[in-house]
């Protein structure tokens, strides 16, 4: 069967800070075209988000008048239209009854909210990953999961038949990012290449930093002072900072829950194979969920509640 | 009485990173003139050392021919002539045999080594806190010693009878300003005004990193997501991303070695405070040694050792 643009349903869009994810969608949820570009919440809070959706609607010849469903941080106090917090504990399948419609544009455009955990001694906050979890499929609807979402803010939820508990973020990626380039490291890992979760000096840094937690930003030094002393390799300090700061949020994530119940990976590409290289050091082996098709999926449960066919 | 330029021996300086302090010392190790710049190594390396040092002379008409001794980053591999470094353990009374002379200069200038623990398991490097161990005078000469040395990189250095037997830094300074100003939080402890440690929100998180340093990552975004929900001030955001960072170095430091022998605390000012109102969080209150003192009776130390009067 070869999909036409004639059977669209609706359209998708996951919209983060700095990136931006459109997906034409057919009966039975088939894709029928995509974008990705970098026109996340940043740069469309400039140009307006609805001249960039639109853009992307017409880079495609989208259909007039099909609706669409949003999420991420367009839905930001400081994005399109704010689209708040649902508290929880928070039924997954609630997410969608929250959603908020963008006022005074010629379509039907709603935005997912993100989830809050108000209790002062651990707020957190968290956009889009609430969408994940909804496209996780039927395995969240039932039992006790600790599903970990890495990234930017990686996140840790835990989620019981069907209900978001609670929640916690870990700011790895954007800590990762900020020390490769804005500190002593820089010189030292600048020019380091890619490696994976079998690279020796990643395993060593999630395994040490695992048996010691707090000798976190030592161990970040350790980066600068082996490549003074022993002419540490670029890519080989790359990947003792990632392994420290991956390490680090997992020993973190797993003082505080059991993850004997279930964990979950909600993860792609090497993103996902590093922390799963990174879990078998703590002796874990957590069911892997792809992250893309999650969003993805979420969007599409959150339309068929919104649009019945 | 009143000490005159006539009676200047030599002349001491504390060349940093980004920061240059010169004393002329007459008899006595009398202060007779002092000079503090922004002219680090970085500024140096592009205006020339020799010249910046110069300039500085002139301008406190130092006499001709003065013998200089030199601490800090001038004695780096991209400073003005390397001073490697001393191995551990070093002792005290050795780093200043270890000076290396400035070649193809019309004056006596010394530069002091840093030291080295190469140990590839544990690597790590100091330069400039030498010289503030060798000035903090006789308490170190005898027992054994934890001195605690913050700053960017904090240093904490392991003293048994005169002998550094072991050292780990700890990126603390640096990261509360990569963390301030590239990520997030920059929106949140941005315009944050001055704190000090009796303030409520660093004692608090001191504590609770104190307790559970493994959440390191999550307590530092805890500081966002406290603005987004619940209002957290600036100035609060700020003292606790420095609770976090300072309670996380203590918390490690102390992990690896007992602080039972004699803790010391080598500072200057309100971070001197800060850490002492840290360490009070942990039930120690370690002897307070003064920075800027102990730099320049460092130096004097090495000067009358090379240049008995």
């Amino acid at each position: 069967m070869v999909a036409t643009i004639g059977a669209a349903q609706y359209v998708a869009v996951d919209w983060g800070t700095s990136s931006f994810r459109l997906w034409l969608i057919g009966r039975d949820g088939a894709v029928l075209a995509e974008r990705r570009s970098g026109d996340g919440m940043t740069t469309a809070a400039k140009t307006g988000f609805e001249t960039v959706l639109q853009s992307h609607l017409d880079a495609i010849s989208a259909p007039a008048g099909l609706p669409v469903i949003v999420c991420g941080m367009a839905g930001a106090r400081q994005g399109w239209v704010e689209a708040g917090y649902l508290d929880t504990p928070a039924a997954l399948a609630d997410i969608v009854h929250a959603a908020v419609p963008v006022p005074g544009i010629n379509r039907d455009v709603r935005i997912l909210p993100g989830l809050a955990q108000r209790d002062p001694a651990a707020a957190d906050v968290l956009r889009g990953e609430e969408t994940q979890l909804l496209g996780a499929g039927d395995i969240l609807l039932s039992g006790d999961h600790l599903v970990c979402m890495p990234g930017t803010h990686s996140k840790w939820v835990r989620v019981a038949q069907g209900v978001v508990t609670g929640f916690s973020t870990f700011m790895t990626g954007e800590l990762f990012d900020a020390i490769s380039k804005h500190t002593i490291l820089s010189h030292t890992v600048g020019d380091g290449g890619s490696f994976d979760g079998t690279h020796p000096a990643f395993v060593a840094a999630v395994k040490q930093i695992r048996d010691n937690p707090a000798l976190a930003t030592n161990r970040l030094f350790s980066v600068r002072a082996g490549q003074l002393l022993h002419a540490l390799p670029a890519t080989d300090g790359k990947a003792r900072l990632s392994g420290t700061l991956i390490g680090l949020e997992i020993a973190g994530a797993l003082s505080t829950v059991d993850a004997g119940g279930g964990l979950c990976l909600v993860a792609s590409g090497p993103l996902g194979a590093l922390y799963r290289a990174a879990f078998a050091a703590f002796n874990l082996d957590p069911i892997l969920i792809d992250a893309d098709d999650a969003v993805r999926h979420g969007l599409a449960s959150a339309a068929r509640a919104l649009w019945p066919q």
